[in-house]
């Protein structure tokens, strides 16, 4: 029981693509034995910038859940949970807002960048301000001493560590474990247009339950190269999906380079490279496509993993919100 | 059952002085059988300006509970409740505050006010910020359609009633009522040197369990007209701590008004009016230090008081939040 434990989750927005497969998904399948894996269902999260739409955060728990299962995360061995129906995550975010100025949460990069991104302009929800502390008592409440995120998202853990160690001077003792960053090699995955952001509302994402045939016409979609006109041209590797996809799922990366190197040199066609990677996806989605839609079938079971997985989870969080409640010395009845 | 229900309570930083009584309390017990009513211990809400003090807040937890019930509070007809155990509180707040803008609570003029009075400037704990959607956590969470409170904070009740609007909305019916503020006449006592805040910490207050002797020397060392030498002068009544204090506790306001008279004419002098203020406050508080000092000896009883009101407060907050959660089809398990 000394495996060192992992927070990650997801918002619930909408089901999981690829994008997610390489940045997240692959290393927490990777981890089952090794860590502690605790996965929330971020469904509180996605209201800060979806309070207009509560529907499709509801309907996407059970969507993302389904993902989980479907990629492999066995629930044995991580624990699948549901951010809302965890009271001591909203308690403790309430008690951490008191230890960080709304100044420091309006220089954080992450929000800033986040802000102007959604064009939020002087109409920014409160709640969406305020995530980076509850994003600080998801990570706590778990006692998570690793957090991957995006390199994007490095400054939001800073943040918790400040308000860990307020927390912990307050109490005059470590109540809080402070939570390191991991940040995937990988980096996020591009949409198959080459835009930065791959997603489901963009319509630039394949999605891990897409069909053959959707593969099929993603890949044939892929941005690659628009001066790589003919085969003997001497093409560019840098911001061709084709690549970057090929260097997120290819197993074999020697064969990988070799072909990379032909592709600048010119004689390495788009249609060739094209149907490496959609070989490579249709055979990483297959399983995925299988399993999800089995389980797909089985509602019943997902919501009791989901039961079970939060049930275990609440018993974490309201150990250390007593732990915090005690360390601080708040009242107690 | 049908009774209308009333929120109020006080912030958890001291024990209640006599300002309490004449502002809020006196009502409470004019209350207690025509309205349902709920006594928030608010201890959540003082630690959004005292986090760096949690055991000030936690210890007068018992010493408020101890004033109500000093003062006749019936906890068999008021419900006294503890905010840090009811969690339903906390996560209607982390839900209201993702229908309120940033801009729009910066421009709550409450919070302009005492974010000046505190002196914050940039600094301003994020949980202070976030406070009014907090209060309309607590006010919609008891279904509350009134609350008593200062003029000053009249605007606080306005952004409630914004929030219940902008769910009710989102909803497509009523989930939760509005509320209405009512401002008590009496208005907000000053301190015994004239200052417009009476409090603990500015040490211009008399508590509710102020001793013979404390009464006598507040009553004495009070601010009354400062060009009023000799009986025989003309003496000034407005801004007189003494006649503020008489307007508020003197059963015999008919009396009083001759009194006025006689002290603006001149004739009266300050020794008078003071005998006569310091013998209603013995009066007042002499059966409230009686009862307080019982109390105070059967700590496990006020305990018990506490955690049944919370108890039925934890019911009542938590049939709300399902109702919200339903009404905007929020995921539930």
């Amino acid at each position: 029981m000394n495996k060192p434990t992992i927070l990650t989750g997801d918002r619930t927005t909408g089901p999981l693509h690829i994008g997610h497969y390489a940045g997240s998904l692959a290393n927490r399948l990777r981890f089952q034995d090794s860590h502690e894996q605790f996965l929330l269902l971020a469904d509180t999260q996605a209201l800060t910038d979806n309070a207009h739409d509560p529907a499709k955060v509801q309907r996407n728990v059970v969507e993302v859940a389904l993902d989980y299962l479907a990629v492999g995360i066995d629930p044995d061995r991580c624990t699948i949970c549901v951010q809302s129906h965890l009271p001591a995550l909203a308690e403790l975010t309430m008690l951490y807002l008191n230890f960080v100025t709304v100044a420091r949460l309006e220089r954080n990069p992450t929000i800033k960048d986040e802000i102007r991104a959604r064009g939020f302009g002087r109409d920014i929800p409160a709640g969406f301000l305020c995530y980076p502390a509850a994003q600080a008592a998801d990570i706590t409440a778990f006692k998570a001493t690793i957090v991957p995120v995006g390199a994007d998202q490095a400054p939001l853990i800073e943040q918790t560590n400040e308000i860990v160690r307020r927390i912990n001077a307050t109490a005059g003792h470590d109540v809080l474990p402070e939570a390191q960053a991991i940040i995937p090699k990988a980096g996020r995955l591009p949409g198959i247009d080459g835009k930065a952001k791959m997603s489901k509302s963009g319509g630039n994402a394949i999605p891990l339950s897409a069909s053959p045939d959707e593969i099929r016409s993603a890949v044939r979609a892929m941005f690659t190269d628009p001066n790589h006109l003919r085969v003997e041209d001497p093409g560019r590797v840098e911001g061709n999906v084709v690549f970057t996809y090929l260097d997120a799922f290819d197993p074999d990366q020697d064969e990988l380079a070799e072909l990379k190197a032909q592709y600048k040199r010119g004689g390495l066609g788009d249609g060739k490279i094209k149907a490496r990677l959609e070989t490579i996806l249709q055979n990483l989605i297959a399983p995925i496509r299988a399993r999800r839609a089995a389980f797909s079938k089985d509602r019943a079971y997902v919501l009791k993993v989901i039961k079970d997985g939060t049930e275990r989870a609440r018993q974490r969080t309201e150990e250390t919100k007593r732990d915090v409640v005690n360390g601080l010395g708040l009242f107690q009845l």
